[in-house]
């Protein structure tokens, strides 16, 4: 059977729900049973993922990569209070994890490493027929994006983006009420990260959330690598937050795709003002031309013609808000006011609502089920819940709920934003990563309490 | 002198301040005297600023011009009840305007009239030597708005957009502290026009917000005419609420410019599922294609490398809102949450504030000024302000405090979003309509407690 047969089939399949892969080479084993996993990268958000795998009875954790001793010693504590056995441990430099990707005993990857080299190692697991749970975001260009589609086309091997704000207990809530059609058929969304980077961006190489005015060599934890792309690139940088959930309400990829969409950007004063204020005016890095535009706004157009409002936000002294907004012709959802308007069914005509007893009315069955299970998992709970779903996925043997076309929509709204903004905010025409797959697709995310 | 000499003395007189014009024709009587004002459209909104004229005892009512007796009625039982005597009453057609323009003892003219006769009405107006206040919004084609530049260049005679939530208490509050550096540089702006408008674009022909399903001849007041440009119009077909305030904080037309849009427009549902909850399937207006986008977005960039984000959004069932988001360099103030962020400055580390104290204490003059003759007026005060600014200004001769260019400047958006929609969301270059000035013109935009 070609490769491309295997995943016709596999895709026919994952299409009906949650269907189990025919195809699979590596994984042999029946569902329930152990799943061993490699982590590439384990900085501090590959350390959380490593304490979910560690509190885990399903879970072995077999191999463990990074290129930083320090990061590798903080990973391996954690392992030793687990009182779990200890992984093979690749301290080799950048491209050591092929060497854990050459490792047989490895069903699944975690990958936990730099933007820019998620792609390369998202494709080098997919081509050693690896599961594979990428964090936030893969590919940074368009034709990254395919060539992720292409091969976990052909290789068969899923791939998950491990966006975790898919799982927000408010967000499933509302998917929920979605789903009831309590807000009729859907307008228009809105969501975006809006969050103030500036202490993540710099430090002082010691405390990854320390004062300080560093980025790169003499920076520690994100501001190493993460600030480079605000230097460099001017767009919407870290899209899939707030359009994973909206994605998955307007059934994207699944009867509904993106087709096009714009962006703009405001001129760039957050990073350097935040550079002077704790390095003082003579700091080098005052000298840096940071290219990120302070606020980036980016409106989307649906091929069923909603559209979708996305802000990128981190630069500047504000509170934390994904900013998302649910409208459909009942009524809307908003989460800055933490309000509701539900037509008909609110106390007065026009008036906002407190969204809690809907929160509350509408919880999400997985949530209702695993609550317990997520309480002290990173970011609110909902860490555990997409660690979860990619875990019980793999050990099923079964498509992703959020897959590889996911992925690098999600993703792709980063470079297409980028060239929106350097060609005046001209439109820009969304790829479909599906090839026409999206007009059969189903939406299966989160469709029952299993994950 | 000629014409164009005349105007030049004009902006440069205007452009220091509030300077005396200094080559009206028209007007000869000294500061403070009465004002003579002749009303072009009694419809309810007519009939508001009629009752501001009504109780001041520097406006004298000379005429009053409408289409309809119904209308014409009701502003007369205002007359005969204010106490003051019965104007001039023309009701002699669409045209009927003209005889009123051609009254020599006619100083100022307040036109409320539906929408596709502002930009004709102005025209004449300041053809005929008259100070212009008229509704929002002047001008639904590009070609209009350059018309209407021209005429108040030529003739000499300003035109005042009444755009009235530029008084808006809080609005004035944050303009208050934009000017007092409270935000730092401004970065991104946000406002719109969010208001379930179904009500005002059908009812029954009787009660201008009663039930029903019909529009235009069989239909009350706006409805008669403003549903048309639903059926017709795709576009943010009522910016001035949203970008008037917007604009006066970013300096608009006065060391700034806004450059380039873009919009993107939802599919149409919500009127379409009004007429057929409120008139049934069968009802004739059930067949109307009504082609504006329940939900229109629209991103403007500016000279100076900000950002405005408008919403339109009428047709469906929600809470009203503005949606008023003001953030710069330092923090951020939003209406929605009745929040606000100011670094250093809150209470905690990154969390939202409650807005009202920094309200109170940046109250704007004007407020602190007038706020008791305001209480009662329409809108929570806000008509009483933009009335009292037009006639002010028109009593001492000088320039409006919103001006022919701030007119054109906020209507244009209009057919510049309809633009960008029909071509798929492309970027639209924003004419200059002040041919260069705006990098001399300073914004004098109350900058005082007189008006």
């Amino acid at each position: 059977m070609t490769s491309r047969r295997k995943f016709i089939r596999t895709a026919a399949a994952a299409s009906a729900g949650l269907s189990i892969l025919p195809s699979f080479n590596v994984l042999s084993k029946s569902p329930n049973a152990q799943l061993r996993i490699g982590f590439i990268g384990v900085g501090f958000r590959g350390q959380g993922h490593l304490s979910r795998a560690l509190e885990r009875n399903d879970i072995e954790v077999v191999a463990i990569c990074d290129i930083q001793q320090r990061m590798m010693d903080m990973a391996l504590t954690r392992v030793r209070k687990s009182g779990k056995s200890r992984p093979k441990v690749i301290l080799e430099g950048p491209y050591g994890y092929k060497k854990l990707l050459d490792n047989k005993d490895i069903d699944a990857v975690i990958i936990s490493t730099p933007w820019e080299w998620h792609a390369r190692m998202c494709l080098d697991a997919m081509n050693a027929g690896k599961y594979v749970g990428c964090e936030v975001n893969t590919g940074a260009t368009i034709e990254e994006c395919w060539e992720l589609v292409r091969t976990s086309e052909r290789t068969g091997m899923p791939m998950m983006m491990l966006e975790n704000v898919c799982y927000r207990r408010d967000v499933m809530a509302v998917l929920n009420m979605v789903r009831q059609n309590i807000f009729g058929e859907l307008i228009h969304l809105q969501g975006g990260y809006q969050h103030d980077l500036r202490g993540v961006k710099f430090n002082d190489g010691k405390d990854p959330l320390g004062p300080g005015a560093e980025f790169g060599e003499k920076a520690f934890s994100e501001a190493q690598w993460r600030t480079q792309h605000s230097v460099h690139r001017n767009g919407d940088l870290y899209p899939s937050h707030g359009i994973g959930p909206i994605a998955m309400m307007l059934n994207i990829n699944r009867g509904n795709r993106f087709t096009r969409l714009s962006s703009y950007a405001t001129k760039a004063r957050g990073l350097h003002n935040y550079v002077v204020k704790t390095g003082g005016e003579n700091h080098p890095n005052a000298k840096v031309n940071f290219k990120l535009g302070d606020v980036v706004t980016t409106m989307i157009q649906t091929s069923n013609e909603e559209t979708v409002l996305l802000q990128h936000d981190t630069n500047l002294p504000r509170p934390y808000s994904l900013g998302f907004r649910v409208q459909g012709t009942n009524g809307i959802w908003m989460d800055v006011n933490k309000s509701i308007y539900i037509e008909g069914q609110g106390k007065e005509h026009g008036e906002w609502e407190d969204a809690k007893p809907w929160l509350e009315k509408y919880d999400h069955p997985l949530w209702k089920k695993y609550a317990s299970d997520a309480a002290g998992a990173g970011h609110g709970g909902m860490d555990w819940f997409v660690f979860n779903a990619f875990v019980e996925a793999a050990k099923q043997r079964v498509q992703t709920p959020q897959d590889v076309y996911d992925a690098v929509t999600w993703s792709a709204i980063s470079p297409l934003s980028e060239a929106s903004i350097a060609n005046g905010g001209a439109a820009m025409e969304f790829p479909d990563f599906t090839s026409g797959k999206w007009m059969y697709r189903k939406n299966d995310f989160a469709i029952s309490d299993s994950y």
